[in-house]
């Protein structure tokens, strides 16, 4: 950020202007005046990603083991399966078995991948103070800022950290509670140590040298949302956005010492509040990029969660956000799968994309120009070649056994585009593509 | 709608008020205007149900065999599987394999279920063709009128017909070809009959025999969308525009012969088009009730077009659509077995929920406000009873084994809704659902 507001364009600018098709002065001016962020730390050698206003919308795929499944290659396994179905950033939210298990899965993703990798450092501190000092809420700030540092050095790109969730906010919710509490679990280990302790967020108190640390590892800052709404009725509360207000503020304070910083925003929000939800983020924290978890519009879908998410991430892009976390279809429910993986990365791509073909046109558009000129001339091979899933595609066209066929067993002989292709002057209704 | 314009509220308006939690007259009055419709024929008794605006949005399924695939008792599995799911109607599409074959899968449709039921004649027409006149177009006005009589008889509530189908469009689109043609699959049959012989549409050019037919059977006119765009491409076009004119003026027919009309909509939009064409719509057909299929807000995702199609149901219904047609995933790919049809209607249903909940609170969020009590109890047994599928929640639930246990494989003892629980005073955070 220094660089840019200093004029100089890097090689990481200048590759992330190419991917968007943009000028590099677009690239630099963005993250001078922070709307865009290439988070990528100075200790790992990170495929450089822009995110923020006027450039494609992203997603992120979370993976990580818990404290009841840990299979550390099954984890690794699932960061490349996000990578292959289109994941532009994974994040290792590992919780288990043990503080080593958490460790041996996030050294081998930032090996053996290229993306940007973000974490949520309070857990390794929860997981070591369960381990070294008998319950999760067992640490001290240094435990706190020592995982943070320990990982930085380690090379993570971008790290979620709930500096927002102050005692003022936690003491509010003690007196007026909402329906479903606080459910980020980072936000919950420290609500549950401000109660405990009687003292302000460490992370809030002290995030001039949290500051510090991203200067000195070049990691980008996600402002979490640990009082985002676990269900639709908590939606748009007094703890919701009085912490994006206590954010906007530490969005300032990140800017003014060159840091980079995004914000996290919710959650559970009925459909026709997302819009309100972005655009009163995007005004109070000056166009900063907006990371969204869902939204899911609804609380009813369990097993369909990816949907439910895809719904009101397209809902959000159109509004303005800018980074999209996937869900998967086994949220609410269990750890995710291998296969629950791709298919929460397939929805979310499919919801960026709606949205990126809704905001760019053609530069977005240009995979369906593809697909629909394949469609066009009954080319079945071509169709599949050009799906989100063509492994899946494959297998639906051709259960019925018909290969070799210009049609699909869904019409048969009563294709439309057959019928238009062999009934009419062949040139007459058809443009060529 | 002659009962409810003379003032008169019928059994069926009562019953449809009571479900809706709204008054009769109002349903009477949207009745006598055009804006609601209760689709039920004479000859069937059908349970009563509301269309259009200040209700709840509806949804609808589609089965039926092809040419390909004709398993008869397999599509009325299907159809019960739609009703199980949440489908407020379903439509019979059955083109195959024999005459024969279709009019038996009707027959048992219509006797084995008691929702609303669909059908669109002109396919029975096409396929009389063929087995007896050697061509999918060769029907002359005649077979058209005497197909939709038949079917009128048997008790068939609602047909789509594409009366907006006219020579005009079809010739326009001949000189100016679209990328992909036409893909309705009515509306192609009418366009190649139009070119064919250089005659008017029969359905638009006796249009009055077929309201008179209307009255007689109390069936509901759904004026289908032939030139619906088949890409994203050809969304909002001349065609596609110029149809939904035509389509106007025959609304107004309709309504002053007192006929119960809907109109469909498209098709393949991109996101940021679709509230334009449900508020086009809206105002140039004096707020009839707007049924959309899809929409599709990209091409790209075969497999996945009951997810995108959710997503575009959610844009329409925001802006004002109806009544949702579900999408399955198997859509541009194959027939749908009973599985797909399942989700199909399940996306479908999220979607209409979604917008229920943004358009009406709590007389849809009721729901969720069940499940977010379940949540914050970690009651299991609850949470799956309240799921959309409460077997796939059981089964994602407990393959890890964590039977007679409170929190899930997600989080494990880092469950954010557990540590509340368990660290913290139990009332302070937490409020009475």
């Amino acid at each position: 950020m220094r660089n840019a507001k200093e004029g100089r364009i890097t090689k990481e600018m200048e590759i992330v202007a190419k991917n968007e098709q943009v000028e590099s002065e677009f690239i630099r001016r963005g993250i001078a005046n922070g709307r865009i962020i290439i988070p990528k730390s100075n200790q790992r050698d990170t495929d450089p990603l822009g995110i923020g206003e006027g450039l494609l919308v992203k997603i992120n795929a979370n993976i990580g083991s818990s404290k009841r499944v840990c299979d550390i290659q099954g984890e690794v396994e699932k960061a490349k399966i996000a990578v292959k179905y289109g994941a532009d950033t994974v994040m290792d939210l590992s919780t288990g078995v043990t503080e080593e298990d958490v460790k041996k899965i996030r050294s081998l993703i930032l090996s053996e991948t290229k993306i940007p990798i973000g974490t949520v450092p309070i857990y390794q501190s929860a997981l070591r103070a369960i381990e070294k000092k008998g319950a999760i809420i067992n640490f001290d700030e240094d435990d706190l800022f020592n995982v943070v540092k320990e990982q930085a050095k380690e090379g993570v790109d971008f790290f979620t950290i709930h500096v927002g969730v102050t005692k003022e906010i936690v003491n509010y919710l003690r007196q007026h509670p909402r329906h479903m509490g606080v459910v980020s679990r980072g936000g919950t280990f420290l609500a549950a140590w401000i109660l405990e302790n009687d003292l302000e967020n460490p992370f809030n108190k002290n995030y001039d040298y949290l500051l510090e640390m991203a200067t000195e590892y070049d990691f980008t800052l996600s402002l979490g949302d640990g009082m985002r709404p676990g269900c639709i009725f908590d939606s748009t509360d007094y703890a919701q956005v009085q912490e994006l207000m206590e954010i906007s503020k530490l969005v300032k304070r990140a800017r003014d010492k060159n840091v980079q910083v995004m914000v996290e925003g919710p959650g559970h929000i009925p459909a026709h509040e997302i819009e309100r939800n972005i655009k009163i983020m995007k005004s109070v924290c000056d166009g900063a990029p907006f990371y969204v978890l869902g939204p899911l519009v609804t609380d009813i879908a369990p097993g369909y969660d990816h949907l439910v998410s895809a719904i009101g991430g397209v809902l959000a892009g159109l509004a303005g956000a800018d980074y999209l976390c996937y869900v998967t279809p086994s949220e609410h429910l269990a750890l995710p799968n291998k296969d629950e993986v791709k298919r929460g990365v397939i929805a979310s791509k499919i919801a960026a994309h709606a949205v990126n073909i809704a905001k760019y046109g053609k530069k977005a558009s240009n995979w369906d120009y593809k697909m629909d000129l394949a469609r066009k001339n009954l080319d079945w091979e071509e169709m599949i070649k050009q799906s989100i899933d063509p492994d899946l595609s494959r297998e639906t066209h051709y259960r019925n056994g018909n290969i070799d066929d210009d049609v699909c067993s869904m019409c048969g002989e009563f294709c439309a585009i057959k019928l238009l292709k062999d009934a009419l002057d062949k040139k007459a209704l058809k443009k060529e593509f």
